[in-house]
This record gives structure tokens, sequence and C-alpha cells, in this order.
């Protein structure tokens, strides 16, 4: 069976849907059975200032949410579990310093480092986090364990730690965290409260890149299992001992194989608040809503309680949903399709794709600032489109072969 | 308008609804606009082993319970909020040893105590909560300052503590919350865990008295608004780190004035898993369930994952449920009914009570093992009845007046 594997910065409106792999069969064989898998990742609602990008930097950030996706699809590919394929690809992200999560991690008020993450199972409705850790190199590897070794589902601060330690799993000095980008922001966002306190009136731009961030994956695996899993170091500047929504089952990480896995960033506070991964499947399952409707209703609550972030989706028929509200959301797909299908080029441009929605400009707007400032347009659309398109990376021919 | 406050250790079939107190209006004034209020409490699901039940300490659960009923219902009689009604119930509930939260909390494993609380706001779906706190004397009222006073919605460990402090929340030594019960259980759990090691085989009877317990508070205000609180010194011997559900919104606390407010008790893993609380509020909303429908069903998929416990509910019309799947559920609640209505004496009977369902004897022999341990018969039923029966608590006749 062919495949090939899409991944893009912004490859389409914000809530639009990726179509399902399975509607799709190989032209050389259409009646050939064609399991749905799938694999979905973000890297975080809230993108780099676009004055601040380099081109090496935009390499940097593709890249990384490249070798999560080809980690989390190799083995989902290999018939691997979601669950592994979801951990892989967090994993990766949590490496990656340009994602807070992991290596990587925002720092608290007090200059340190604390992480949460979780992991869920749709299939057994199993779960493991970790909240307020700071040692763990892998942080999602330690919710992993904690979901497969322990009585519990949650564990936090040196109780957790403990736990790691008594299991194998890599601690490290807070050292490796450090990170000049992430120190500088929260510099910046001291000096913006500072000032703020004193009334001085200076003004500091605070990006939603300097405020939070998140990494995550949901996968479908070929038995059918959904799997979710979210990482983070939170949010710059965060009081030590804050837990946001990353580590709690049905805010920040959801997964049920009976509607969808889903894995959020954003103000998790707010996520919290709406119980947004929860929210986007009972939608699903009560409401009878599609993975995209719901997605994108859960992410209005939240923005009805004023947050900002995003969200990804994945339902049991391998559609894929990632709307956000924020400038931006590092993200990616893989999809089983032949062809990376058009609405992975999708273009806020009714005169380009007809089924778009009337064109919007703040979206337009948003779009090509996030588009520019993170990723270069490839793409063949005519030089009007391009301003404001996307494109889907096309992982190389090698890995294009028969499963 | 005529009031009175009913609380009862069983008062009902768990599951069992009572009815809105504004479905009954005073007979003296039968078109007074009568306010919706109510107040519903819990003091854990797992009942204290019926052998060790003393008529002394039967006095002293079932005060404990009246004194957090008139707590939180002096709040709303005087036209308080839901807010402050559960935080005041709940704190009545920690104070008071025999509970597990607060003073009682039980052991981890290290044989320390740490506690976790939640509360929820439902008119705002604003929300505060703290985990792993190991020296606070209320955490309920550390995590409505949280709530209250920080950017966050969750804070854990030395960090909450140090936001408590900062704060003037009250710190005391974890001398504080030993009683020889809570440490009699550790060590009964841990001898049962070396002998399951060892293959000895000896017998120890662990009860849910032992392994677990919480305490709870739901309540809708005269303005229409609903929330819900959470405290529990969590599972005795856990892990240290773990956090149970009671911190987790969504999972053992939730409130939203559109639908129910929600607090559980039980293996919070499984309410975790099940998302349960904010389930009871989907299955309201987006299938229409009653919140006595709704709240069995979240239990329901609780038990399927192979937890027991309970919780307690109630929705914008004061209706409140109660159910549990444990051997009891120490609770009470407080309606405007001018007497107490026929349903909390109701009885596991089929003769008594001809809407009650086919006669069980397994769920009667639980309901009479957790009656006869936790209260004394105290009805005017038939001795026939008795036996099964449970008792409204009637305040005093100098609370009855007019408000």
């Amino acid at each position: 069976m062919l495949f090939n594997a899409a991944a893009s910065g912004l490859a389409q409106k914000p809530g639009q849907s990726v179509k399902p792999a399975s509607e799709i069969r190989p032209d050389n064989n259409p009646n050939m059975e064609t399991k749905k898998i799938g694999l979905a990742i973000h890297g975080g609602a809230g993108t780099i200032e676009r004055s601040k990008m380099t081109p090496e930097k935009e390499r940097e950030y593709r890249a990384g949410l490249e070798r999560a996706l080809t980690a989390g699809y190799e083995i989902l590919k290999r018939g691997g579990s979601s669950l592994d394929a979801t951990e892989a690809a967090v994993r990766v992200l949590e490496d990656d310093p340009h994602f807070n999560a992991g290596r990587g991690s925002v720092f608290t008020s007090a200059g340190t480092n604390e992480m949460d993450a979780s992991i869920m199972d749709g299939k057994a409705l199993k779960a493991g986090a970790v909240g307020s850790v700071q040692h763990i190199k892998n942080p999602i590897n330690l919710a992993r364990l904690v979901m497969d070794k322990s009585p519990h589902v949650m564990l936090d601060c040196a109780g957790a730690e403990a736990f790691a330690k008594a299991n194998g799993i890599e601690l490290v000095d807070q050292k490796y965290f450090f990170t000049q980008e992430r120190w500088d922001a929260l510099q910046k966002m001291k000096a913006a409260e500072k000032d703020r306190a004193s009334g001085a009136g200076t003004s500091f731009l605070i990006t939603d890149q300097d405020r939070h961030g998140t990494v995550g994956a949901v996968a479908l695996d070929k038995d059918g299992n959904l799997a979710a899993a979210t990482s983070t170091g939170g949010t710059t500047n965060k009081m030590p001992g804050r837990i946001g929504d990353t580590p709690v089952i049905g805010a920040g990480t959801y997964a049920n194989n009976q509607t969808c896995a889903v894995s959020c960033t954003g103000d998790g506070e707010y996520f919290i608040r709406a119980v947004a991964a929860h929210e986007v499947s009972a939608l699903m399952q009560y409401r009878g809503l599609k993975v995209q409707e719901a997605a994108q209703d859960a992410l209005d609550t939240v923005k009805q309680l004023g947050g900002t972030g995003g969200l990804i989706a994945i339902d049991k028929n391998g559609e894929i949903a990632l709307p956000f509200n924020t400038n931006g959301m590092y993200r990616g797909w893989v999809s089983r399709l032949p062809l990376a299908p058009p609405d992975t080029n999708w273009i806020l441009n009714k005169k380009t794709f007809p089924d778009a929605p009337a064109f919007d400009t703040n979206a337009a707007t948003q779009c090509c600032q996030h588009f520019r400032s993170s990723f270069r347009v490839l793409t063949k659309k005519p030089a009007s489109a391009r301003r404001c398109g996307s494109r889907s990376i096309i992982l190389p021919p090698t890995r294009r072969k028969a499963n």
C-alpha cells in the first residue's frame, strides 16, 4: 500500500478537518482494504514573533515537527499502537529545545522549570499523568510509566520523581532545561510585570509564544485504538507549583475509542475550566457532532471564558481537526493518502477553493502573519494565492514503500 | 417562609433523588415564591466497619454531618452564595477527625499526609484546586484562594504552600493530621501488602473506609448559582505525590449553572479516567438526562472501569442525587421543604413504599450493614421496616423560622 505523509505549519484554515485516509484508496487497487491509521501533532499554540523568525529557525521548527511525525508514524506503519506512537512523537518534541516541553520548557517566576505531561489510552480508558516535575528528561515517558506500572493515574513533584528513579527513568539537572530564549522571555515578562505594577507604561510585546506552548500528539492505530499524549513546561512566569491543563485528564488530554483522542495547548487554566478535551468527546458522543465541529465548539467555549489556544483531535475514522484561536499553532499530521489531499493545500482564498468560506481579512492576515513567520511558502500555487498559502511536507521518496 | 433541614446517613436507595424544594410550597402561603436553594454533602463513600461502630461514634459522625449542613445552609438561608456555602460545609468536615480530609486525612505509604481539594463556581465556570499539600489546615480555603487570588486554577506541593503562606492561610505541622485510626489503617494495609508479597495468605479485611474517603458539598443558592467543593486526604497507603480525582476539575468536582454541581468520592483513579463529574453535566446538557439519571450513568461508567465510590449532585432546580456503589456513603442534604418529603425516609422494602423497585436482598443487606454500622434507627417506621430504615435529621425547632 502506498502512503505518504504530510506535515504543515498552517496548512489550512483553523478548524478545517483533514479528510480521512480511508476515504481514498490507492488507484492501483481500489478494492484493497485501507486500514485507517493517522497521527497529528502540535508544537504549541502561539508561534514565534515574525520578526524573530530566520530561515534557519524556520528549518529547525519544521525539522522538529517532521522528526516527531516520522517517529510516531513509523510505529503506526509497522502496526504499532497509537499509545506508542503518541509517546514517541511527544518525546521527540520534548528533546527539541524549540518547543515548550522537556528540554525547551519555559521558566517559572522562580526561574525554575516545572513540567507536566499526560497520556491516555482510548481503548481501556487508562491514563497516566505527572505534574510539577523538575528533573525528568522526558516527562511523557514518566506519564506512561505511571499508567503502566503504578496503581495511580497522577503523580506530582518529589513523589513522581522518586517513582521515576525507582523505575529507571532518566533524571537530569535543571541546567539541562536552560535555553536562552525561554530565559529572555521570563525576563521580558518580569520587566513587563514590574512596569505594570509601577505604572511606568513601558510597552512590552508579550506574544503567545512568550506566554505558553505545549506539545502533543493524537493517533489512531490499525486496531482502531485511539491515544493522546501531551507534555509542557507550562506558562512563562507561572507560579511555582502551577499545574495547567496538560496533566489533567479531560482538560488537556483525553482519548476514548468511542469518540476521539484530543490534545490541547494554550492558556491551560481556561482549558481546565472548560474540561475541553472531554467536552470534544462528549459533543461527539451525546450530540453526534463530527470531530471538527466538536473540536471547534469546545475551543469556542475556551475562548468565551477568555482563553486562547488550540487543540488537535483525531476520531475513530481517522478524521483530524486542528482548530486554534491564536496567531498560529505549530502542527502537522500524517495520513495514508496516496497523495496529499487537496485540502492540505487549502488556502484562505475563495477563488482558489470554491468550498472555502467567504474571505475573512482578519483571518487571512493572521494566517499570513503566522505563515510567513514560521514557514516559507513552498507551494506551486499562483503568486496571488501563495501569499496566504501553506504546504504539506512530503516525506522523501525513500519512505514511500509498500507497507 | 418555613423551612427545615434533613440529613441522612442512608436515607434512600443509592441513586434516588430528593424532590426539589421548589415543588412544595408552605401551606400557609401557597402562592408565595419559593426560591430554590439546596445543599448536599458527603463524608466519603466507604463507611466504617459495623463491628467498630459504637453508639458514641455514631453520634459523632452524625453530629459532624449536621454541623457541616448547618454551616452551609445558614449561609444559603441568609442569601449567601453557593460557593461560600460549599466551602463552609467542607471546612467543617475537614476539621472533623472522623472524615478523610484535613484533620482526619489518611496516611501515604511514607507515613505522611498529603491533601487535595478543589472548588468550582458554576456561574463563571471559575475553579481553584490544590494538590499534595502537607501543612494546610483547611485545603478547601486554599483552593478557594487559588481561584480568587491567583492567575491559576491549580497549585501543588511547596508552591501551593508558599502561596498559602503569602496569603495568610493557616499552616500546621504534620502532627496535626495524626489520628490513631488512620495510622492503624495504614499499618493494616502495609501488613496486607507484605503478606500478599510473601504469599503468607493471612486474611486482612480491608474495607472501603480503610482505603478511601473524601468530603464534599454541592449547593444551589437563591440567585440560581451552583457550586461544588471537594477535599480529601486521598487513599490510605497511596504513593507520595499521588493526586486523585478530588482536585481534578471535571473528575472529582464540577459545577455549571446550565446543568449541575457535582462532588465525587471513591477510587479517584477511576473517576479521573471517567471524567466523572463533567460526564454528569454532559449527559444532562447534551442528552437531556435528569440529574439522578446522569449521576447514576456516570457512576456506572466508573464501576465499569472497576471503581467504587459515589457522588452527590444538585441541579439548577434543586434536585439532588446521591448515588453510590460502596457499602455506604456518609451524606446528608438540606432542602426548603416544609416537611421532609416521604422519600427521605425511603426504605428498601417494597411493601412499605410501593414505588420502590423489587426487593434486592444484596442491596438490602448492604444497606442494613451500612445503616446499622453507622447510624441508629430513629424513625417511627414499623419494626419490620426499621431494620433497613433511615432517618432524616430535623433541625431543632428554634431553626424553624421565617426567612
